[in-house]
């Protein structure tokens, strides 16, 4: 017999490391970029629950829980509404492992760095990858939709509904309805819009959809709402090879939701923690209303826009209508360097005025109407930040709203 | 333009869930199973810090203060060593889909679940997956590796080390060794047995190894601690494709965790609140030393052992070389309702006893020694709920050395 290294008195370790021997401090912070954004202390204080494992009822009656609320935020009957045990870009993954097979064409509309990624990740699985591509600041007109449709036939569509590089709110209504004139799903990403604006699954048609848990609903990220039409349940039924990854199998994953009227069969360890937090933050959402929470959120974006106009900033989408209300970029002014305003902001205002992603990056900051941060107390001092930094650092900055800055 | 159903007054939405208006009540439990095992107040109260984002200094210190730990509590100089945004099945399958292509070899030791799932996932991604089996009771032998490796000449050697479907200790010194003279990396899943007996990567030559932050760390699941060797980081460099998941590719995620010297790209929102409390879990562990943990936890099996004796109760592996002190399978006697056990423990003990999974389903439950539970004082409580339990439930159950139950 070989040995296991098991015997007390012949252990030898190295030294711990002296970096574990200082305590932890995380300054508060007000989280106003894109995501994640601030939670409520009642989501914080959910985690502090005892961890369960999968042989809890009150775990599964958690679940059960948020699948409930998951079905009101998508507006859904869908049964198929769980979660992914990972970021949203494991959501988003998921669902392009599910939905897609070696050689089976995708569509991806481009114009932000959402979509970019599930190019990425389709081309890993094998798909056949077309894509259209649009500017960062314009939604994809129905017509220009319908002839991409019509020349690649595609199996499914992805469209990002709210892009966070960009503060793009891309329309939905009559896309579904236009895909399964063409047997193709429609998969859309509603990370950072949901909650922020209507977003109706069924009426609107959608086979597939995921969410960010901490943008708008005010969670800690690491665990992220999905949901699938039968119609794209179907599909996925009827794969003729195992979807690649097992982790994110929906059809396992699903059961052990408890969605499919089978008796659950343990797949993973959930995040009992982030589970317990995520239902308080849809409770909460319950609690005020999805049109209250919306309504919220549009005032809020008002007030933002406003004010902003007084400050002589513009907005990277100029067409109000197409203005994502949860995520606005600000045009950083010519001659202004943005690093050095966000550092004086976070340094003395603690507020995050995050940079540019993607189609932004040196463009734009990023402010984010999300979770605990989409009161129009905080949109003022958010103003007040931003107006205070942008100040110290640049003496000579004209704030009017016709400056010659831009 | 078609309209995004973005207006103020023509919202529609079904109303909210009545499940989310009652109030989420968790009970305290003492989570004496395989894991989840319970936290410490100073791991569940890190996790009300303000989550924070990818572009926040804070959070890469703590992510570093991680790596640290993660390195002592390995044994390992790795650079690559990081933590995986999921469960330990996703950490399991992210070092399987870095390391094997379509049509590599690799050649699984099965004796408990954990095997089993590494078949399905390989198989999943197209490897050439080979298997050599044993009882769930006895480790393999050296011999018996190096046969099958001489056999099948496998690009990879996945091994468990501590089997918590089992309570089965897998000896390690001398297989990464055997490995190399072959060629063939060794891959080792220490999920529930890392902090709980010796472990030493870079000494016994392993090349890639995940653990569980939830089992004997203490941590809450969600997040799972990984590491791999210069020699494996080399064999995923140089694949002919990229892997398949895009999530778990190691170099976009190792370059996320400032593992490579290179500037830092952002990949995805990691669950900061989770970073949080595994951050305060290994100071902990950094705090008493890996050789007083792993005495403590010694000395805790040595009681229950001892304990299940004068209760006539036998457990699942019999040789006491061969068990993992971390878990521990108590078998079931003959004519108790293992059920009916483990649902009064939990009734009027608030103590789990849990059943068993894959080889010890139906036949035993399992004690886990992990995280908070690891004391000589929960031990006998244990002992105690279990034996009141018993005697509730069963009371003709004769709790003597040889009551003829077995």
């Amino acid at each position: 017999m070989f040995s296991s290294g098991f015997h007390k008195d012949t252990m030898k370790f190295t030294p711990p490391p002296a970096s574990l021997s200082t305590p932890l401090i995380i300054p508060d912070k007000i989280m106003m970029g894109p995501g994640p954004s601030n939670c409520s202390k009642r989501v914080l204080t959910a985690m502090t629950n005892t961890v369960l494992s999968n042989f809890h009822a009150e775990l599964f009656r958690t679940m059960d829980d948020i699948k409930d609320g998951l079905r009101y935020i998508f507006q859904t009957e869908n049964r198929a509404t769980m979660c992914v045990s990972g970021s949203a870009h494991a959501a988003m993954e998921s669902l392009l492992c599910n939905l897609l097979e070696d050689g089976d064409r995708v569509l991806i509309a481009v114009n932000g760095i959402w979509a970019e990624r599930a190019v990425e990740m389709a081309t890993r699985y094998g798909a056949d990858v077309r894509t259209i591509e649009g500017p960062p600041d314009r939604p994809f007109s129905l017509e220009t939709l319908a002839r991409a449709i019509e020349l690649h036939q595609p199996k499914c569509l992805f469209l990002t509904h709210g892009d966070s590089s960009s503060g793009l709110l891309q329309p939905l209504e009559g896309v579904g309805n236009l895909c399964h004139r063409y047997n193709c799903l429609l998969i859309v990403d509603a990370v950072a819009s949901l909650c922020g604006v209507p977003f109706y699954m069924d009426k609107w048609e959608i086979d597939a959809v995921y969410t960010g848990a901490q943008k708008v609903l005010g969670a800690p990220p690491g665990i992220t709402p999905i949901s699938i039409s039968p119609k794209a349940l179907d599909v996925i039924r009827n794969r003729r090879t195992k979807s690649k990854v097992f982790y994110w199998d929906l059809l396992l994953l699903g059961n052990y939701w408890g969605c499919y009227d089978e008796p659950k069969r343990y797949h993973h360890t959930v995040a009992s923690n982030l589970i317990f937090a995520l239902r308080e933050a849809l409770a909460q959402i319950a609690e005020e209303g999805l049109e209250n929470q919306i309504k919220r959120r549009m005032e809020c974006a008002e007030v933002l826009y406003e004010g902003l106009g007084k400050m002589g900033l513009e907005i990277f989408v100029k067409d109000p209508r197409h203005r994502l209300p949860t995520v606005t970029g600000i045009m950083i002014p010519k001659g202004v360097d943005w690093w050095k305003v966000s550092q004086h902001a976070m340094n003395n205002f603690s507020l995050e005025v995050q940079g540019g992603l993607g189609p932004t990056f040196g463009k734009a900051w990023r402010v984010g109407i999300m979770g605990e941060c989409s009161t129009v107390q905080k949109i003022h001092f958010y103003l007040y930040g931003l107006k205070e930094s942008l100040k110290a650092t640049h003496p000579d900055y004209v704030f009017e709203e016709s400056n010659g800055y831009h």
